[in-house]
């Protein structure tokens, strides 16, 4: 028996670069949760999810719940949540970030407390997570420079501080923020978050990078934010294999079914396929080839797991979404992709914008673009408590509760809606 | 590490009474194959396959492949096999028996060795298996009393051996045989096997086990033996409640989806979607609405629950399908279930028809139709080696290698064809 003694519940907040998107830019802070599970034993495990206050509180009402229940039965668990957490609206939650949407409810807070069983069974056998998840297929799991447009600096900050990647806004700069981040990092695949400018703007920055790292495959995902016939107009530009995939050019599953049918061009998703709820609609329409998984909001490594095993059925790509994040959701996503043969993508991570850390030892490496898994128990890292006390700290007094890129972006441009999609 | 350091297999023999289906009759001896795995450390894992020669040349064709790999690390362990499986003609195998089919070869060889390890790894952890796949959600998993229209003996057998069940060729003799199985069982739902008689003959024999037992969810499982003209003949007087479900009336996916057309009575099957191969068309034609999931064929356990998973985001019913098997299949079936929540149809089981065990302690007891987990690690059922060997002697003597109900039942009947539909 391990039995859940208590759950600590932390959120916090990290610098994060001015990043531009479709509806915005990126706050100067970004937001998460930690999650730190005890046993009755005093064995730990650790857990990272979204910081919104939809999904803190839903968090935190949930945890005088699973008090006594064993971190192995995560079934019983999951019924536990199902049972005692408030369902909003489905549509609530951030349209941003499609995982915090009220429809992602039971995954979202299952996948957070489910990882941090699974580290603290880990811990219990002596184990690595991918061992309690039928074992790794990989050493190492490959992820992808995820490039943004961006500004040199927060212009509505009263703090002074920078990020160390400069301004990105035309393709030359696009390919100076490549290079440094594949300097740094070594990825092997390039990923441009568009929809910021012009398209035909964005397609000469992809036209650069192909230039620039001709064996590097390059995805571009504008979060929604074309219409099917900007979309079409395109399709001819992406030809001759420019794109590995085309991510979310228009923003729901009867739009990316019309763009399907245009193109064989594959077309990704991380925002009108958010659960296995959205999988029978997707997969009649012929809407997607690709799906980027997210254990955050699917509903953790296992419900990964079985994603990965309809996508394989259904003939179906498999790639890996992220948002803002630390260690621990990195070393989540890297356990959960070493399990999965058909995961056979580069996945998304935003890690490299972020300069902050909770974990001891500070940032994970990266070499050639990946991430090792070691034989360590559990997820393999440790709380830094004095790290994670400074970004407790950091969130309390940053005075962001949500992400909000629309009203940032209002600050530089008082006209500005955010509506999508807006090419 | 928990390596594999030798792995046995050994085919067996147990008697089996002559029970009736639409292919004809089964032959007086079943065939099953015994895994016995064992690590470097000395623990052991049991696990239980079909006895058909094409099974078990399979399984001992992968073994050199799996000895050193660590019993945790399944997804691996398939990866062997799905490198080193000689893949047969999809459709070579038994149509008696669609889980031997070539089709099936990766996910079927890999699950004989998936519970073994997984049993394995309960004991080198000390928990159940169903703690090993996330925890049961149940303390005991319902099955369903499985009647068979039969003779009283094998005519054709140099045996002496009879089974307790008696002859069962009329509607009266089916309830007298639920009767029977109830008594010492506590079944509370029914399964008739059928097209073996007119169907006017058997919806009959539906109608009287109504009667005697008008609590007990009805089942009938023709094997596809119907046409769906006959099919929809009976539509009608399965109105009124008197089915749970209708299993495989007709053999295909496009002949159940004319079916399913036709009545919102659930149609069942374990014939025409026995991998996740078959689930892109199935649900698109919507051929099925309740899977009949079976781990000797869908890839093991964890299968079963990505089967599970998939049912669930499709709104398909989940039961569990089974053949003639013995007491390590039947906790490998009873741990699955525990773990999975929409399975909530009783499971299908052969288990009363068998007297003999491989396991320590004989048969297993069942309480109110219902198989009991324990906290033992593994499966929590030992080989009994004595029995495993005179088993195996049964084979070796039986003259049996591989199911053929239709050469037995022309023993019985001259111009017996065993072709479907019949009626």
């Amino acid at each position: 028996m391990s039995l859940i003694q208590s759950i600590k519940i932390t959120p916090i907040a990290f610098r994060d670069p001015p990043l531009l998107n479709v509806y915005g830019i990126h706050e100067p802070w970004a937001l998460r949760t930690i999650i730190e599970l005890e046993t009755e034993q005093g064995i730990y495990g650790l857990g990272e999810s979204y910081g919104d206050e939809q999904t803190i509180s839903q968090l935190r009402a949930v945890v005088p719940h699973l008090i006594g229940l064993d971190v192995f039965c995560l079934n019983e668990i999951r019924l536990k949540i199902e049972q005692s957490v408030a369902l909003p609206d489905p549509e609530s939650g951030l349209e941003i970030a499609p995982g915090t949407l009220g429809a992602t409810t039971v995954p979202r807070i299952f996948s957070a407390f489910e990882v941090a069983c699974l580290d603290a069974a880990g811990k219990i056998t002596g184990k690595p997570v991918y061992e309690l998840l039928g074992g790794k297929v990989r050493d190492e799991v490959s992820y992808s420079a995820y490039l943004f447009y961006k500004y040199d600096c927060h212009k509505f900050s009263n703090d002074a501080w920078r990020d160390k990647w400069g301004e990105a806004t035309t393709a030359a700069g696009i390919v100076k923020q490549a290079q440094q981040m594949i300097d740094e990092y070594g990825f092997k695949s390039i990923k441009l978050k568009a929809g910021v400018f012009e398209p035909q703007q964005e397609i000469a920055a992809l036209e650069a990078l192909k230039i620039a790292f001709p064996n590097h495959p390059l995805r571009i995902d504008p979060n929604g934010g074309w219409s099917v016939a900007t979309t079409q107009a395109l399709l001819n530009q992406f030809g001759n294999g420019l794109l590995q995939y085309l991510e979310d050019p228009v923003p729901t599953k009867a739009l990316m079914s019309e763009v399907s049918k245009m193109t064989d061009i594959p077309l990704a998703t991380n925002m009108c396929v958010i659960g296995f709820f959205d999988l029978p609609q997707a997969l009649a329409l012929d809407a997607v080839q690709v799906i980027l998984s997210d254990h955050h909001y699917w509903g953790g490594l296992k419900a990964t797991q079985a994603l990965a095993q309809i996508c394989n059925s259904w003939d179906i790509g498999l790639s890996m979404h992220s948002n803002s994040h630390l260690g621990i959701s990195l070393m989540a996503m890297t356990h959960a992709a070493s399990t999965i043969d058909n995961l056979t993508y580069a996945c998304d991570t935003h890690y490299p914008w972020q300069e902050e850390e909770v974990i001891k030892g500070g940032k994970i490496r990266f070499t050639n673009g990946a991430v090792a898994l070691t034989d360590k128990p559990g997820l393999g890292v440790e709380i830094d408590q004095e790290a994670l006390a400074q970004l407790a700290e950091n969130y309390r007094t940053c005075g962001i509760r949500s992400r909000d890129d629309v009203s940032e972006m209002k600050k530089y441009q008082s006209d500005w809606t955010g509506q999508v999609p807006r090419f």
